[in-house]
Parts: C-alpha cells; sequence; structure tokens
C-alpha cells in the first residue's frame, strides 16, 4: 500500500531525502578528505539532541593518522577491514561510563544527580542508551553536512575498547566511514518492515 | 569559542532549527490530537534509517485510550505521570529481542543471519542498540513533522515490559510524548558538552 505522506511532514522534500529517504549506507568513498571543521559543524547541530537528565554520554575518536588507521582495520571484521581502510575518515562512536561524573555540569537543576548512577549495572545502560541515540543523531548530522556515512557494527568491541580506551571505562558502540560516497557506492536498497510489523495502538 | 559552522551543511538553517537547534523536549502540549496518519508519515520517512544488518528491532506501542494511558502512567517516575497522562499521544518505544526471525525479510542477502544471533545476551544487546538508534530517528522525525517530543527515561521499564509485552520478548527503552507544545512548554535549554569535551582525534 502506497500512503501519500508528505502534508504531515514540515521539512522540504530535499531535506528529507538527503537525511533519509534517499540516504544510503555508504561503502566505497572518492579520496576527498573529511576536515577537522566540517566534523565540528556535525557536532554543533547534533549536540542538541535530546538524552536522558542531559547527560551526553557520547565520545567520538576520529581516526584519521595511518598508524591508528591500522590499529583500527586489526579489529574490525571481514569487508569492513577493507572499507574501513580506505574511508577518508573513521569515527569511532563509543558510550563514557563515567557519563555522570559530568552531570554537575550538564544537569545543574539536579544536584544529586551522580549519585543516582553509582550503581555500576545501571550507569553502563544509561550510557550505552544514550550514547546510541547521540549515535543516530551523529549519523544524521553527517549526511546533513551533505557527506555519507557508513557505520558498521562488525568489529570486535572488547578489541577496539582495549586498543583505544585503554582506561576501562568507554564501551565503542558503533564504528563509522564518513566521506563522498565513491561510484558505485551502495548495495541495493534492503526491505523495510511495514508500519503494521512495527507500530501498534493500544 | 564560537565557531561558524553553517557553511558545511547542506541542510537549510530552517531544518536545521527544526530537527536540532532550536529544537526542545517539550513538558507540555496542547489539547490538539495527534493522528494515526502524522505517526505513520513520520514511520515512512524514519523507518530509512540505518541499523545493523538492517535488523529494526524497534516496536512503537501508541498509547491513547484512557484505560491504557492509565496503565502507562501508573510505571512513569515522579512528574512524568502528569505529562504522560496529559499528552495528546505517547509512544513506548521498545527492542524487539526476536528480531533475529525477521532476518530473512530484511537481511535476505545473508541466508545465515539468524543463526548469528542465538545466543540470547549478543542477540538483547544488538535489540537493544539498534532499537535506541531507531528511538532517536523517531525522535528526528517527530521533529520533522513540525510536532514536539517529550522523550523520557524516567519510568519502570520492568512494570512497563510485563504490562505492554507480556510475551518476555520486548525491552522498553525511551516513552515519549507527542504532541504540538504549549506555551510555556520548555525549561531554559541545558548546557551541550564542547567538542573538545567529546572529540578527540588520532
Amino acid at each position: 500500500m502506497t500512503v501519500t505522506t508528505t502534508e504531515h511532514l514540515a521539512i522540504d522534500a530535499d531535506a528529507q531525502n538527503l537525511l533519509f529517504k534517499q540516504a544510503r549506507t555508504a561503502n566505497a568513498f572518492t579520496d576527498e578528505p573529511v576536515s577537522e571543521e566540517q566534523v565540528r559543524a556535525i557536532y554543533e547541530l547534533v549536540k542538541y539532541g535530546p538524552t536522558g537528565m542531559n547527560a551526553q554520554p557520547l565520545r567520538i575518536v576520529l581516526v584519521r593518522s595511518p598508524e591508528a588507521r591500522a590499529r583500527l582495520v586489526e579489529h574490525m571484521s571481514g569487508t569492513n577491514k577493507e572499507k574501513t581502510g580506505k574511508a577518508p575518515l573513521v569515527a569511532i562512536l563509543a558510550a563514557d561510563t563515567d557519563f555522570h561524573d559530568e552531570l554537575h555540569r550538564v544537569f545543574p537543576i539536579f544536584p544529586g544527580a551522580r549519585d543516582a548512577f553509582l550503581d555500576d549495572s545501571r550507569r553502563e545502560g544509561a550510557a550505552r542508551l544514550n550514547a546510541a541515540l547521540q549515535a543516530a543523531y551523529f549519523l544524521i548530522g553527517i549526511r546533513a553536512a551533505g557527506l555519507a556515512a557508513g557505520p558498521m557494527g562488525g568489529f570486535d568491541t572488547a578489541g577496539v575498547d582495549a586498543e583505544f580506551f585503554p582506561d576501562g571505562k568507554h564501551r565503542s558502540l558503533v564504528v563509522v566511514n564518513i566521506g563522498k560516497p565513491a561510484e558505485n557506492a551502495w548495495f541495493d536498497r534492503l526491505p523495510r518492515l511495514d508500519y503494521e510489523d512495527v507500530v501498534t495502538e493500544v
């Protein structure tokens, strides 16, 4: 069933297409570099996305140097090794499980906020959930900057954590390649679940 | 430090403001209803957001009837009870831990995909991560529809799961109030972490 839904949206067709409808996960990129200024523009846009208690646990490691790239590729799975080796820029998106140490800055309206997260398991769950929300905002931001994202879950998370976060306090969630898409950067679009598969009303 | 970054973005200022820069978590709403057609328009936009192996584990329960609303409010924390009771529409965003049963439909390019998720712990982790990415896409979609979102993490997740997902296979992540914002719907904007707090380059 095709439903004409565009009249319910408040962003124009170009933005709908750039961010979602025509956006695709890129598997190959041109050689054009991605600058620190571009990443800063993305962050300055998506930093406003909501998180629980404004906790903002996402931390981002931009992997650019050949030495760092090689250390990361080692932990990527299968065909992700080649993609990660060749992308103009790669970002490790991780949750800081010690986010509660920043709550006095970011959630000053509740001085007891830090104490609500002394339990390690509860704190890690909140870090993973909220950092994943922010990871999604960041992926949308990459597209909003006219770039293509190639997010990947296929990597050894424990290996990446040990290699890039030796403090033991961070949990890598997603690794994302960033750049201008090459020709033939896409696989065929995979099927999406129908509204009726996903949404129920009670 | 103020940085002029807009020239690096490919969406216009209106879309930047609507989705992120001027968007705010609403704490009060007008009485104007949110229709099923509006939610469908949001879903048809954000269903294209990327997930690992295209797994799409997000499931959404729209809580509209007074009876269902009362069942939900029971499990909300503190001031979230009143907000959830009054919002035009409330959505429970949950992860389906049996998402792997749909992989044959959504990831047909890898027939062994389901078998990669037979381990319960690994499957739940993937469900939570990918459903959280989709929850964020959905929040952005609410804003793209010209509505305000009021996402909340303050509720008894086990209670909501037992009440709304008696199969024991779903994990509620976020409850979100949806509607047109009332006057004075916002608290003051809370501080965001600086780029230098969040992003490092190696």
